[in-house]
């Protein structure tokens, strides 16, 4: 067995064949995986599916709190999650540098099966392609996924009225800052580790406390803001936010301070935002505090009627400012 | 509108959802993809359900008979039909380059639609990352693909029997030559372009045609040789093919014959290989020969009880030689 990928990995023969059966089947093998035709077989129970995909360029592979792989199986989770759907199926699809350490793809092919495990999905399918030398970083992945609607729930940013509350599941920022001092490039040191976590379980025990949810979503890249705005288009409403109410560790402000960027802006990746009607509030926050990784949920704004489209924030000082869209990319390859 | 990919359109912000709408949605615009949520959702008839996963990489780009876009659109809904699946939905994930020019991208993305109406199928959700200059050529897509198997049809190459017949549908090696010669890498020129279509329709006239086909592949990294590798290693049977009876162009050979390869192992993106039981192989060739993507379609060997796990290839001068998988990489990042 080579220690390291050569380009005939990915020339469909003999070489490819044994890595996939040595490294990715032994790691994800499931009954689904395991005949390795060309898709995988299954049936849904329930009538709407849903489907989404994401592709992983994090730059480094490896950091505090997870990898390239936990990420990409969390990521595709959390976008089926926060969709109102219980994930089943991921497929996963691997781009190799040439020259990439085969134990470090293991490495990350494993964090991929225990992050699959630990959201009870399977990865049913994969593709793996090798480019040549420095036209990749190692590794990239994309991994779609399939999950399944059950009962007749619906959630859309679009459904968003005003009275409603805006809540987020704990601390900001933590991922987008965790990768930004895992490159070196501050010269700080933080005690901060990714949020990377798979969101089914917390949005199962928000549903099952509140009904009428109105929306959610994982605040990736674009983080709180650009979730808050998306809010603010898709229901013409005005959301009104309040800087304190926003929770965001020390040392994510910290570093947040010194790379020029606020904080809202920086991706979380196991942390969602949920619109709920006002006297739902309350229920929904207790709810989420009851699953470890909603222990840190806070009500942060409201939806309200004024200044549709705009999102406005309610500064420490006492005044209000507007927050726009991202513009630029202050945080590259965080995800 | 900026004319080159930069880092921006890849942060999550401003930058973001202008390409996403006024590239990616404008083009593949669909009821299920409109409202940019984090899932598309959908329900499917029928009781199972067939996914699948590839990521394209070829260089260049842009080649005779097609480019990176309607390959990848093709290339999953193959994947699809000889699963016995009618393909329905695709995912798009795009890993684009800072620098890449969007009126290229606005190309690859018109023809995936093309080849998606082509298909019949809708690209549902998508994710759009970009990564600095030199760490991609340009644009790296993956498509995952969902599908659903009417009836209780069941294909595996586990399921190939003494007495088969294997058919191919077409001349092999288009494809792989067409992106060799696109490179300028050899000093000829041929006229061939890529083979690069979707097989839903053929599959669906063979299958109509002949309710008992065992298997269907399709023949893209490593060829034909590989298949009929998988089919003699999965059902643990003999495969006996002949180098005369398989479909190959006068420049095809000519090509792989500068190049030192056999075209056996050369890529196609729009021909299967199928196995039928003997007695059927008459009217599984004329069904395809009736379907315009399988005009050329030739029984080209049986499978045999004797040296199980062997593919053997009695070659054009009487002779008998084995072909076995790939070794090395020939033709590398020809999809
Ligand atoms: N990284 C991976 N993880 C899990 N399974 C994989 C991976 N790569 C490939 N597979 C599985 O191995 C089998 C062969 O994959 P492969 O990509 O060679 O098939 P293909 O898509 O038919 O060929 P091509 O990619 O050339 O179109 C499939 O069942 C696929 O799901
Ligand atoms: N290349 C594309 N083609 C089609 N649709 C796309 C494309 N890129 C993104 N989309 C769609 O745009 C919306 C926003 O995509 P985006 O990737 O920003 O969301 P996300 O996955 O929630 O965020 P992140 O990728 O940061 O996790 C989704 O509905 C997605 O399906
Ligand atoms: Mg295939
Ligand atoms: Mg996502
Ligand atoms: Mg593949
Ligand atoms: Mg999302
Ligand atoms: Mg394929
Ligand atoms: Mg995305």
């Amino acid at each position: 067995r080579e220690e390291r990928i050569t380009m005939s990995h990915g020339a469909g023969g003999k070489a490819t064949q044994t890595l996939i059966e040595a490294v990715f089947l032994d790691a994800f093998r499931n009954p689904l995986l395991e005949p390795l035709e060309d898709a995988a077989l299954f049936s849904v129970a329930g009538p709407r599916v849903a489907l989404t995909t994401d592709s992983y360029v994090v730059s480094p592979l490896f950091f505090p709190g997870g990898n390239i792989g936990d990420l990409a199986v969390n990521g595709t989770v959390n976008d089926l999650s926060v969709s109102g759907a219980t994930p089943l199926y991921l497929t996963a699809g691997f781009i190799l540098e040439e020259g990439f350490p085969v134990a470090d793809l293991t490495r990350v092919v494993s964090s991929m099966q225990e992050a699959a495990v630990a959201a009870g999905v399977s990865i049913v399918t994969g593709d793996t392609k090798v480019v040549q030398r420095g036209k990749a970083d190692g590794c990239y992945i994309n991994t779609a996924g399939v999950g399944v609607l059950l009962g007749d729930i619906s959630l859309s940013v679009a459904c968003a009225q005003p009275g409603d509350a805006i809540i987020v599941s704990g601390p900001i920022g933590d991922h987008g800052i965790t990768i930004m001092l895992a490159r070196g490039e501050l010269d700080i040191e933080a005690d901060i580790i990714s949020d990377t976590a798979p969101l089914n379980g917390l949005v199962a025990s928000l549903l099952a406390a509140v009904p009428g949810v109105r929306a959610m979503r994982d605040a990736t890249r674009g983080g709180v803001a650009t979730i808050l705005n998306e809010i603010a288009k898709a229901a013409d409403v005005g959301v009104l936010a309040s800087e304190d109410d926003i929770p965001v560790r020390d040392e994510v402000r910290g570093a947040s301070e010194l790379l020029g960027i606020d904080p809202m802006y920086v991706a979380c990746e196991g942390r969602l935002v949920a619109v709920v009607p006002g006297e739902s509030a309350e229920a929904a926050v207790r709810a989420m505090r009851g699953h470890p990784l909603g222990a840190g949920a806070a009500v942060i704004g409201e939806v309200v009627a004024d200044q549709p489209g705009i999102v406005r924030l309610k500064t420490a000082f006492g005044g209000t400012r507007i927050v726009d869209l991202l513009v630029g990319d202050p945080l590259p390859r965080i995800c």
